[in-house]
C-alpha cells in the first residue's frame, strides 16, 4: 500500500490518514496492520491511569518535556471518557499540552472512550501500533480510569502509572482495589495538597498485602505536575522497571500474552457483530429470538442448545460467507 | 426435575439448592432455566446502585420494611465488589439487613462481582429469576456502580434507582455522568450532610439538559436512610414509574428487549468459552497463535482471515460436537 510505504518513510500526513483509516475500521484497516506488523515492536508502551481531577494530563506533559529533553520521539493517545450528552470527547484539558502541539517529534491523537463508561477504544492499540512503526520511541496512552479500562490499559502497555491524588473521597477507596493489580508504578499527584502523606499511606499498606510474584517492588512516588516536581524520579522509575523486564525476559513473554490476547478477543469481536446482523436476518434465528421475547422459552439455555446445533451453525457459515465475500 | 417443582410449591431449601447449581454454572442449570421459564416475570425488579460509601445497603433496608408493611415478599441480590487480596466478597455492611434475615419473606443472597472491577455476576439475572418464580413480588439488585455494573443493571432492572450522597469528591462527577443515563429515579442520600442541596441541584442541571424521550420524568429525591427519612417517598417514585411503564406498554417492551440481549450475550459468551478451549487444542489455531505471538503475523487481520475462513470454522465445529457431545 502506497500510504503504508510513506508512513513508513517518514510522512506525517500519510500517518494521519492511516490513523483516520483504522480509527473509523475502514475496509483497508487489516491491510494496513498486515503491513506494519514487522515494523512494531520497538517503541516502548507506557501506559498512564487514574480517576478523572488526578492531573494525568498534566503529569503526561511534563513526563514528555523529560522525554523529549532525552532525545525521544513521544506518541501520545489521550483517551476521554464520551459526553453523554453531547457523543463527543471531553477534550477540555487537552489544551494543556499545547506546548508540545508544535513539536513535530510529539504526535498527540485524542480519543473518546466507548461509551461514557470508559474503556479504552477498539482501535487505540492499531492507532498505537501505527504510531510504534511510524518510529516514535515512547508511546504513551493515556486513559481515565475508571472501571473497564483499566482491564485494557494492562494489556496494552509494558509500564502503568496508576495516578492518585489526595482529596479523591470514599469512592477512589473502590478504584483503588482494581488499580492496585494493574499498577507497576504509583504516584500521588498534587502532593502539596493536604493528606497526600495518608494517601501515599494507604497504597503502601495495600500493597504490603499483596502477593509478591514478581523481581518488582511497585514504588510509590509523589510528585506535583504543575509545578514540575518528581517528574524526574517517575521518569527514573519508569526506566527502571523497563530494564528489570528487559533482563528477566519479562517483557517479551507480556507482549506475546497480549498479542494472543489480542488475537483471541478480534475474533470474538468478529463473531458478535455477524452473530447481531445475523440475529436479524437468519430466519431461524429470527424465530428463535422472537419464541425468546414471547417467554416462550429461556434464553441461556436456548444458547446452549444453539450452539450445540451443528446444521444452525453450518447455515451460518453458509451466509456469512455470502455476505462477506464481495467487498 | 424435582427439585424445580419443589420449590415451585414453596419450598425455600429447595431455592437454595437450586440458585447454588445455577450460581456455579452446573451441569443441570441449563435444564433449571428452561423449567421455570414460564413461572417468571411476575415479580417487579428494582435496581439499585452508586459509588461506595453512598448508603445503599441502609436503603435497601429501609425500603424494604416499607415493602414488607405493604405486604409484598422480597428478593434482595446483593453484589459485593471482590476484594482483590482475598478474593471473596467483601461483605461488611450486609450485617446492616440483619433486622429481615428472620423475616421468611424476605429472601437475601449476596453474590461477588466479576473481578474487583465491579459487574454484575453472570449469573444475577438467573438466580434473580429464581427468586421470581419462587413467587417474589418484588425483586431488589443492589449493586456498587462502578463502571460495567451500570450497564449491566439497565438491562436488568424494570425501575433503576441511583444512589448519590454530599461528598463523594471529583470521582463521583465522572460517575454521574455514566449513571445519568440510568437512572429512573435518583435518591440523594445523606441528605443531612452539608453540600447535599449542591448534588441535587447539579443532577437537576445535567437532567435539564438529557434528551426528553419518555414520559417519565426522572425525579431526585432526597433520604437519609439511617433516620428512616424519605424511604416512603422512594416507594411511591417506584411505584408511579412502575405504574406508567405499565399503561404504556414500555415495561413489557423493556423485558423482550432485556430477553432478546441476553439470548445475544449467552451465544457470545458459549463461543468466548469454547474459542478459549480451541486456542489451546486445535493444531491450527495453535500453528496461528504462535506466528501471532512471534510477532510474524498481525492479530487483528488474522482474526479476521479466521473469521472468513469456513473451512477453520467447519474444523472448529466438528471438534465442538466431539467434545461436547457426552456430558
Amino acid at each position: 500500500m502506497e500510504l503504508v510505504d510513506k508512513m513508513l518513510s517518514g510522512d506525517e500526513r500519510a500517518l494521519a490518514r492511516l490513523i483516520t483509516l483504522v480509527e473509523k475500521d475502514a475496509p483497508e484497516a487489516p491491510q494496513i496492520m498486515r503491513e506494519i506488523c514487522h515494523r512494531t515492536g520497538r517503541a516502548y508502551w507506557i501506559g498512564v491511569t487514574g480517576p478523572p481531577g488526578s492531573g494525568k494530563s498534566t503529569l503526561v506533559d511534563r513526563l514528555t518535556a523529560i522525554l523529549r529533553g532525552s532525545g525521544l520521539t513521544v506518541g501520545i493517545i489521550a483517551v476521554d471518557p464520551t459526553s453523554p450528552f453531547t457523543g463527543g470527547a471531553v477534550l477540555g484539558d487537552r489544551i494543556r499540552m499545547q506546548q508540545h502541539y508544535l513539536d513535530s517529534n510529539v504526535f498527540i491523537r485524542s480519543m473518546a472512550t466507548r461509551g461514557s463508561l470508559g474503556g479504552l477504544p477498539r482501535t487505540a492499540r492499531r492507532v498505537a501500533k501505527l504510531l510504534d512503526a511510524f518510529g516514535k520511541d515512547i508511546l504513551i496512552l493515556e486513559t481515565v480510569g475508571v472501571g473497564q479500562t483499566e482491564l485494557d490499559i494492562i494489556e496494552s502497555a509494558d509500564t502503568t502509572v496508576v495516578v492518585l491524588y489526595p482529596g479523591g473521597g470514599d469512592a477512589i477507596q473502590t478504584m483503588k482495589a482494581g488499580l492496585m493489580e494493574i499498577a507497576d508504578i504509583f504516584v500521588v499527584n498534587k502532593a502539596d495538597r493536604q493528606g497526600a502523606d495518608q494517601v501515599v499511606a494507604e497504597i503502601e499498606a495495600m500493597l504490603s498485602l499483596s502477593p509478591k510474584d514478581s523481581d518488582w517492588q511497585v514504588p510509590v512516588l509523589t510528585t506535583q505536575a504543575l509545578n514540575n516536581v518528581g517528574i524526574e524520579e517517575l521518569f527514573q522509575a519508569i526506566e527502571s522497571h523497563r530494564s528489570i523486564l528487559e533482563s528477566t525476559g519479562q517483557l517479551s513473554r507480556q507482549r506475546q500474552e497480549n498479542l494472543k490476547k489480542e488475537l483471541v478477543r478480534s475474533i470474538e469481536q468478529g463473531v458478535s457483530e455477524q452473530l447481531a446482523r445475523l440475529m436479524d436476518k437468519d430466519q431461524n434465528l429470527v424465530a428463535i429470538s422472537e419464541k425468546v421475547i414471547r417467554g416462550e422459552i429461556d434464553p441461556y439455555s436456548t444458547a446452549i442448545e444453539i450452539l450445540r446445533d451443528q446444521a444452525m451453525l453450518r447455515n451460518w457459515l453458509s451466509r456469512i460467507e455470502k455476505e462477506e465475500q464481495p467487498e
